[in-house]
């Protein structure tokens, strides 16, 4: 890796994938094609693209037992732990409605309501993470969402992975489908004979999966579209090289357009690490993508001051990022800008991906300065509750119609004078 | 009016406007140029659509008082009095970042941080409503956010309204800059040597500036999309149908394409209302527009009994809700989707459009399903705090890797085990 002083264009931004025109097209007529013809069009594209028939789309309650059978009771144990740490951290998220009164007996509110149904995409093949299943799902477990609706392509079997099974059960799915990529996104948004329609899709899916959230978007809710992961590491010299190297190194694995920042005030470690991540990648089963990743993404960059360095974190709003310098609860509070902040030696990144409580579904390529993790309020909504008594309508009635007179809407003015009465 | 019986299809969704080739094709070219040429591109902008060349984009603090100065004290009074109780409201939704603690001394948290700086955008000519700039500018302030940049067309004088203004520095705007369409948008986007470029851009616009808002999201946040405004209302016998028929009217005076409906138990309400209708739309200065709007969009739906109509109002997810009847707050624990709900004969919407103090940025066309009325949270976001202490890392570590494993992310596993030794 390349050691760098910092300058002012140190950016994580990567454009983002928004298809070709071909793509777009392709996509546009698979929704079409699932709006017209329902559960046909999606077999039939199903067949077409994951090279399958299946003759039921809903995963039955005997083939999810089946499939949990086959994981040991070892690793069920460890999602299960998983998912209880992640259900504990989103119930202190959790809202409640409210309620003001005054001294008229005006009574004005905020009604907190979860959404009635939301779908959850799962990628097929390799990409087929149980902990993003536990991500995804619990958030809107824990807002009291009662249907949980996941979407997954069915591999060539016509079967769905065995740990995204059971971590979809341990999280409390409601109903699970074997249908992937646009159409299964066409289907959850508008329904089919089998499917019915949601309210939200979320997931992290490929480009045509997103292509299609982003057209379905306005109709249903979507989530972010994510883009590569990242990580910053601000480090001072109380890090341990071998350590830092390792962290980095975790997200190139992911992607090779991930991006892997480490922001230090010491020369020192900024030669460790960069010589520790040449010894660490070449042990590693997938280095070809972490090496493509921190070729093109990788990043060592010397700051003159711990100041300097928190501004240049603020820049980046990194999607994670590891605090592990002197007084770090002390710069973590001068953090404006970051999807998850890791404090410490012992909070390695991967501790978040999988187990802490903390979602993992983070705003990605500088959307920290204005997004959040994935989280229960993105699965309830809100209503403005207005109970005016008779005592404040008299009270303000005359001050009401005269600020719609003000705006030209006389009609509106007219309303609260048919009340004077 | 029709009245007619409640039948399955009911439905308030209209189209969205989502522009023509051509209409995107000059919206991007706009963008484009505003990022290349900055300034320059705003002003030519401005005088090719607005018709004004602007010397300086800047409203300066002696041009906003001496707008604010041409008020009567009566309106300015009004506007601050309405502006105090939408600043009391939203600070009932404000959150306090948060920690949790174990015995382990493992801290895990969520951090709330306002954005760094909003743009509101605000219409000009006939539309420029001061409720408006009151409702988009004060949930960003009481969030916390440092710059709140405002931007609205200039009229062919080079000046922007009075009312307009006067809101706008009784709500607390920064700054205040004369440009409007699609180079407003682009502006605050992106920047240019005048305005410094935002996070977040909300607040309605023509078709120009939704499609410009559309093109700018994901390297900025935007608000939703908003539709035609709609009303439905709740009623029993117990509703006085000159009062319903006025409220109805209100909104349908907004747009052509607003939606107006009653749903009721009642089949006289129903019959007074609609001859109420049509006595009170022959005296309105704007009864073209609402005319247009009762004939093509306004209904009048009766129904057998209340848990009925409740189902009915569910199904539509209205923008507003009144619910006239008996025990309307019973009712109103039984509504899961509205933006906003008005209960009781004296809380007519103009009420909540002005003064309550709930905000009137609302989802419309069937998004209350999912989506909320704008506020303080629409202006802040969250990031995860996780510090693991040693005791919860050596008690984990073996469990975090082996699920890293079971993901086939072995650079994961390695991160936990490099602090292991």
């Amino acid at each position: 890796m390349k050691i760098e002083r910092l300058t002012k264009d140190l950016s994580l931004k990567r454009s983002v994938d928004s298809g070709t025109e071909d793509q777009r097209k392709a996509v546009q007529d698979i929704i079409n094609d699932v709006r017209k013809n329902g559960d046909a069009a999606v077999s039939q594209y199903t067949e077409k693209f994951d090279g399958v028939q299946v003759k039921e789309l809903l995963v039955s309650e005997a083939e999810l037992e089946a499939a949990v059978a086959t994981l040991p009771d070892q690793q069920l144990a460890i999602i299960q732990e998983a998912a209880d740490n992640i259900r504990m951290f989103h119930e202190k998220q959790t809202r409640n409605s409210w309620m003001t009164t005054d001294e008229t007996g005006t009574m004005l509110g905020q009604k907190i309501t979860p959404l009635d149904a939301v779908g959850v995409y799962v990628p097929g093949g390799t990409a087929a993470y149980p902990s993003s299943v536990l991500m995804n799902i619990m958030p809107a477990k824990v807002a009291g969402v009662k249907r949980i609706v996941m979407v997954s392509p069915p591999g060539k079997d016509g079967s769905l992975s065995a740990p995204v099974l059971a971590a979809a059960k341990i999280a409390g799915v409601t109903e699970i489908y074997k249908v992937g990529g646009a159409q299964a996104i066409a289907a959850l948004a508008y329904g089919t004979e089998t499917i019915a329609k949601v309210d939200k899709i979320v997931g992290p899916g490929n480009i045509y999966v997103a292509l299609a959230k982003r057209e379905v978007f306005g109709d249903v809710a979507i989530d972010m579209i994510a883009g590569p992961s990242e990580i910053a590491v601000l480090a001072d010299e109380t890090a341990i090289a071998a350590e830092v190297a390792a962290d980095l190194l975790s997200q190139a694995e992911h992607d090779a357009r991930a991006c892997s920042v480490l922001i230090t005030t010491s020369p020192e470690l900024a030669e460790e690490v960069a010589s520790e991540v040449e010894k660490q990648l070449a042990l590693l089963p997938r280095r070809d993508i972490a090496a493509a990743s921190i070729a093109d993404y990788g990043r060592i960059v010397v700051c003159d001051s711990l100041a300097e360095a928190i501004d240049a974190v603020n820049e980046l709003a990194p999607e994670h990022l590891e605090i592990i310098t002197r007084d770090a609860m002390e710069v973590m509070a001068q953090i404006r800008h970051a999807g998850a902040i890791f404090i410490g030696r012992f909070s390695s990144e991967p501790v978040g991906d999988y187990f802490a409580g903390p979602n993992h579904v983070l705003p990605t390529n500088g959307t920290a300065r204005f997004s959040s993790p994935l989280n229960v309020d993105d699965f309830q909504k809100k209503s403005s509750i207005i109970m005016y008594s008779e005592t404040a309508f008299r009270q303000n009635a005359e001050k009401i119609a005269a600020f719609a007179r003000m705006e030209g809407l006389e009609a509106h003015a007219r309303a609260i004078e048919a009340r004077k009465k």
